[in-house]
């Protein structure tokens, strides 16, 4: 019976992450196979000298990042993991120049992307199974019935108490200290990235941005005339800090846009040194970023990573988000935290379509004030987490084996790379043919790089419809791949 | 007893309208006194030989202008109306020059009228009273228990169908004949204008306005770094044309933004053939036009005048519209039919906040198709045609005899013009003192004119506290009149 070192209590990580980490690596190795029964959490529990609670914990946590299953009345099995774990994508390397924006392209594929009748592997979008809708319906109901007059009125700016009292107790776990009256409540974190970038550019200003990027990102910058700087950017650690200090210290850019946490499309999640090195940077040449963190409740692991405005001392920090991935895209509430900039963004939202509609307002504060958004939140990141699991399984079983797939810990999408002779955007035709709707790289960049890539969402809940879409996707790469081979002059061969 | 002489049928206006006109000249004329008893609907009938119907009908209509009230079984009455009659405001005469915007002082004065507590008299908010919100609630949760997915959904643009099919209904009573296809919902009219203006102009530009002009359309301006040309406008009829076209020629303005019915603050409504006159200046010019209608469907008359769209035939005109005036502000719904600009304005909703929320779409759809929102419209519009009379009237009672003020004929606000040497600044800050918001004039112009006229919302439902108001805000201006005579060099005397 394989015997499992007990762990040295190392600071920083919780014990039963170190546990979980542990058998976690085991698994990885192979020493633990897919089907295994692991040790009982009495095994465990003496071999590794931690205490029961801790081994459920590392159990409970192995089980949300999708590796164990229980069995009823029979305890903890190695799931049916990766048949081999695919290669990451390697880090990006965009031209260094600046360039203007056009998302024409963005812009017909996107509007595909939401058709009715697709399987949405394209968008972004979670399965509306995973909202917990009957909840909010019913808490909208209240809100109504109690709020009468107050509904059908307009609210003040910067929006309703309640909503920006439940975000600024949210954002503690964020490891901010903002108050209600910091927050702005907005539609979405789209206007809410909308308005600050708008606060802080003027145009054809250039702005440093991720490469790949997210489109609606590009989308926002193109319609304020505002010029791009892609920077390298890694799979898990995301922009590349010396580059865009480089940016910085030639004076090219006004300001910066990220995801922090579990971007999209690469699923990158920076770690706290680099999130503090990234406001030291800003702090010393003074450039205002924004921060999009809609996806940062939505880690596979135990903690909410930290925000990047958890280091900003001087409010150079605009921080956007919503709960658009979390509890309902339809009621389109977000908010915004944009520190120095706060007037100014205050009144472009006044001047753009004056307040959020306040039930909405209301119905998400009464959710995240007791509608167990806790518990919702631990499901939804269980999902998230098997279904990325379930995604990346199938590329491996269908896709060519020289495929390159991100492995985010964090978010739904995935970031995909073919060989460099494959071509996503014709990938996406033969797709739509079959009515899957995919991302294809092009979109996530403003010089028309990652024509090799696409993105995929791992929002669907897993179904018999989604793993035959994988296949019939899987088949059409293989097809491109021989008929590439086929094409090759025969002086080449 | 007074003999009424039959009307001679006369092309265009309704008989029944004809008959109400007659009568209210009568009123006018003092020939019929407040108090007295109008005659029967029978003798009417013979006298003025209309049918029994007509009379009816013009009674309703008389009886909709605040003119005369039925009293149970004794018949109609003429109500106790203006001791005499107020003098219009003059048209108003800007400075011909194009200038920036600066709105500083209306957010500072915007942000104090939206106060809790106050008597507002100052922002154009009707009284949540008026609307039908018992049934809007009731259709809410309709919406979500009938569309549970697609109410936490993002909808796709140009929004969701049920609502364009009934506003495109309703813009045929507007003269337009538009598809469901050629709308895009949006939140709120000022979004609407927002967005419309983005699309046609670029920072730098000059706008042609009418002046004064709502202070929510100069903030849009100002946000999107365009000047203004402020041009003349008659508080009955709207901007001058003449004027218009004379800056059109020297191609002083790449576009222009008015509210076509019952203007605000104005009160003015174009008639249709200034509208046709108006649109001819476009064609032949080119130069498109945002056209403001949210208060057209709030006439005191007996039918909806057209909008400046209805003559449109080359897509120049840009119109926008929504239910903040006539159903909910709260819900924050709204719409644009941009015409030849629609793919712009599209991009930009796409880019600025994706779409409105699914369910307060739903919900407004719902009331617009079965939620009698015809009834809803002729009490709301009898409402306000009351309140605007009874302000009036206290204008007359309590304010100096010079005061001039507008005879708007739909919506619900006032324009009140003091003499020259008054200050409506201090005036507001003197009625801020005692809880009373006003809109000073100076917030309705970019060039600081009308700093002795404010406007007054008419918007409350008539009661003590507002005649309080309105007898202190009185008291306030006598106190001006003496103090500005008291203060006068004696050699002037």
């Amino acid at each position: 019976m394989m015997k499992v070192r007990p762990v040295e209590k190392s600071p920083g990580v919780n014990l039963y992450e170190q546990v979980a980490n542990r058998i976690q690596s085991l698994i990885e190795e192979r020493t633990l196979q897919p089907g295994d029964r692991i040790p009982s959490v009495r095994k465990m529990h003496d071999q590794m000298n931690v205490s029961i609670s801790t081994v459920l914990e590392a159990y409970r946590l192995l089980e949300d990042r999708g590796l164990i299953a229980a069995r009823p009345q029979s305890g903890y099995y190695v799931r049916q993991t990766l048949p081999f774990s695919p290669q990451e994508p390697t880090p990006s390397t965009p031209p260094g120049l600046a360039c203007r924006v056009d998302t024409s392209f963005a812009v017909r594929i996107n509007t595909a992307l939401r058709e009715p009748g697709m399987i949405k592997l394209g968008a972004a979008v979670p399965d509306p199974e995973l909202f917990p809708i009957n909840a909010l319906n019913r808490l909208m109901g209240q809100v109504l019935r109690q709020n009468p007059e107050l509904c059908h009125s307009y609210n003040a700016l910067p929006g309703c108490e309640p909503l920006r009292h439940e975000v600024a107790r949210r954002l503690m776990d964020a490891g901010c200290s903002v108050t209600p009256d910091q927050i702005l409540v907005v539609n979405g974190t789209t206007e809410a990235m909308y308005l600050s970038l708008r606060a802080i550019t003027k145009p054809g200003d250039t702005v440093a941005i991720e490469s790949p990027s997210y489109y609606g990102l590009l989308e926002i910058l193109e319609s304020l005339h505002l010029k791009v700087l892609e920077l390298p950017t890694h799979p898990r650690d995301g922009i590349s800090l010396p580059d865009l200090e480089k940016a910085f210290s030639r004076g090219q850019v006004a300001a910066c846009a990220v995801v922090s946490n579990f971007s999209n499309p690469l699923g990158s999640c920076m770690d706290d040194a680099r999130k503090k090195e990234l406001v030291e940077l800003l702090e010393r040449y003074d450039i205002p970023l924004v921060e999009d963190d809609v996806y940062g409740e939505l880690g596979f692991g135990e903690s909410r990573p930290k925000a990047i405005k958890a280091f900003d001392r001087r409010g150079l920090v605009l921080y956007c988000a919503s709960c658009s991935k979390t509890l309902s895209p339809g009621l389109r509430v977000g908010w915004a935290v944009p520190g120095r900039y706060q007037n100014q963004v205050e009144q472009l939202k006044l001047s753009t379509n004056i307040v959020t509609a306040t039930a909405n307002q209301l119905t998400i504060a009464a959710f995240l004030a007791n509608g167990g958004y806790d518990r919702h939140l631990r499901n939804l990141r269980r999902s998230y987490a098997e279904q990325v699991l379930r995604m990346t399984q199938a590329i491996c079983e269908y896709f060519p084996e020289e495929t390159k797939v991100t492995r985010p810990t964090g978010g739904h999408v995935l970031w995909v790379e073919l060989p460099l002779d494959l071509d996503a955007i014709a990938l996406y035709d033969e797709a739509y043919r079959h009515r899957i709707s995919i991302a294809p790289g092009s979109m996530f960049s403003a010089s028309g790089n990652y024509r090799n890539c696409f993105r995929l969402n791992c929002g669907l809940v897993w179904s018999p419809q989604v793993e035959a879409a994988m296949k019939t996707l899987g088949g059409l790469i293989e097809n491109q791949v021989s008929e590439q081979t086929r094409s090759r002059p025969l002086f080449l061969a």
